[in-house]
């Protein structure tokens, strides 16, 4: 049996996927995958995600460069929920931080600040408009 | 502004929440906030959830004991999900393993291994029925 058949999609067919830096720990980011999605990363080592705003099957990085390389994909208890270990070329975030996860609340959730330095900026990483 | 109003609760108003041991950089788990858990995860220092499966609020380790402090809460760049800091007492999962992604596939996607040790049994935990 695939261990594809182990997950849990939900009624849209994905799966939450949790990427996570080997090296340094941090988490990166948190994007959905479906079946081909979840396929096609275990086949080519490189991470693969079903954009739901686009409504499009896309690899990370092939628009910034900021390819995923995959070291392990994990499975939650519930099957419901993939953790995934990369290495990660530059910035994960589109808006140029290595983590999505840059803003922490802080005032008891009054405010929020910025925890990470910006590595470049969406026009650097996807040309100006 | 509160930071719940910058959160982009889904259409069944909730968000999911990865939640990370802040010692050891260990993903734990994933869960899902609506906007009274985190205000309460805010409010008292403790994760609260929203089980879907349950449709009810609860706090991490209510039954267990395992309960979760939170020591920082981070959101995305798109508002939509959550990575909650933590000091976790015990198992985070309700199998009895310290994280809930306890399972790593192999094999290029044909088999998984357990890739941690079972701290308790869930009997241990929740009390044989």
């Amino acid at each position: 049996m695939s261990v594809c058949d182990k997950i849990k999609f939900n009624s849209d067919g994905l799966v939450p996927a949790i990427i996570q830096d080997k090296a340094s720990g941090r988490v990166l980011m948190m994007a959905w995958m479906n079946r081909a999605s979840l396929e096609a990363t275990i086949a080519t080592g490189k991470t693969h995600f079903w954009s739901r705003s686009r409504q499009k099957f896309w690899m990370k990085g092939e628009s910034s460069g900021h390819i995923q390389t995959v070291k392990d994909i994990a499975f939650d208890c519930d099957g419901d929920t993939l953790l995934i270990q990369v290495e990660q070329i530059g910035a994960a975030c589109h808006e140029g931080y290595r983590s999505c996860f840059f803003r922490s609340v802080t005032d008891g959730g009054a405010g929020d600040v910025i925890t990470e330095p910006q590595l470049q900026t969406p026009g650097d990483i996807y040309g100006k408009k």
